[in-house]
């Protein structure tokens, strides 16, 4: 075995793991939120830039206006997992950057002086987050349910601002009933990696 | 403490992992990169599209095309770490969707019929690839060096066709003397998460 990390772990992570279409009743703690962020908020980035934000969806008329933006096959879920939180992008990330990347402060300027290379940036390194997040979510012994079938310009326009951009909405708690189909199959290693 | 994973598992994949810039002389063998990928390809993506495809540089003349496309300060890291893996988006991803997903191979003609909406597709779901690849490199023991600067049209021509958007590069390999910065400072969890 070429690995270092415990199996345990590769199943809890990996392999045992699932995206969760039903969950069961038990909330998911604000302690749990934060010891994944903790946990997660240490996963690279460029130029650390750390441009993920998270909007937990907790009170029941949020819930409301965020499921009325979810493609229809997602609502079900969205409307019945304990936690649901919206993932997005902040295109201003470069406002931190003095603070986040202290050894290159002029980095802020440098490489991101112009809105559409901050926005292609954002997208690219709060994705890398979001991938964090759901290895996080798991971490915590809890399922990740994340969905991109939304409508994105109503979830923007709902909860977040011109200055943020909405990747996904991933539900969050412990699996319930038929939580998840049977596994699908993976591309075999020789599809995926070419070596030259 | 809320999290399951165990702390030996959070500090190998994020408390005390880092990005590296010098690396030892050890190889990184194609088991090793096997069992990478073995772990990480059960990561979720939406209708399990999978798009992300690795090019391993190995050989010499390989990794001097790559270096001459590599941002001036990224070249002395890429010219000597062990191996260096290009991450490509498959933006054609969706002629393997009836076998990924074989629930729903509608799915290819009734989401992925537009090429736009692949790319876009695509870039978020090979980006969640990636950064389950980074996690693996660090599951295998492995420290790795992700950087988004680049020449991307020239990587492309290189090392790619039209329907490849390359995504980052990644040095892997055991970290040599001096390989890391210290630690930059991270968010503090109420800038990065709200509740509503």
């Amino acid at each position: 075995m070429s690995l270092v990390l415990d199996r345990t772990a590769q199943d809890l992570l990996f392999r045992e793991a699932h995206t969760a279409n039903t969950f069961t009743d038990e909330p998911v703690t604000e302690e749990q939120v934060q010891a994944v962020y903790d946990l997660v908020k240490y996963g690279p980035t460029a130029f650390n830039q750390s441009p993920l934000r998270v909007v937990l969806v907790r009170s029941a008329e949020a819930r409301e206006r965020l499921v009325r933006h979810m493609a229809e096959g997602n609502r079900p879920k969205t409307s019945t997992a304990p936690l649901v939180a919206i993932l997005a992008a902040d295109n201003e990330f470069h406002q931190e950057l003095p603070a986040l990347f202290p050894h290159y402060p002029q980095a802020k300027d440098a490489f991101f002086a112009e809105r559409p290379v901050r926005e292609q940036s954002a997208a690219l390194n709060a994705a890398l987050q979001a991938a964090y997040f759901i290895i996080g979510v798991r971490a915590a012994g809890l399922a990740a349910g994340p969905m991109t079938g939304f409508d994105s310009a109503g979830v923007k326009k709902e909860f977040l601002d011109d200055d943020h951009t909405p990747l996904m909405v991933v539900n969050i708690g412990r699996p319930g009933e038929h939580a998840w189909f049977p596994r699908s199959p993976r591309l075999p290693f020789d599809d995926v990696v070419t070596t030259v």
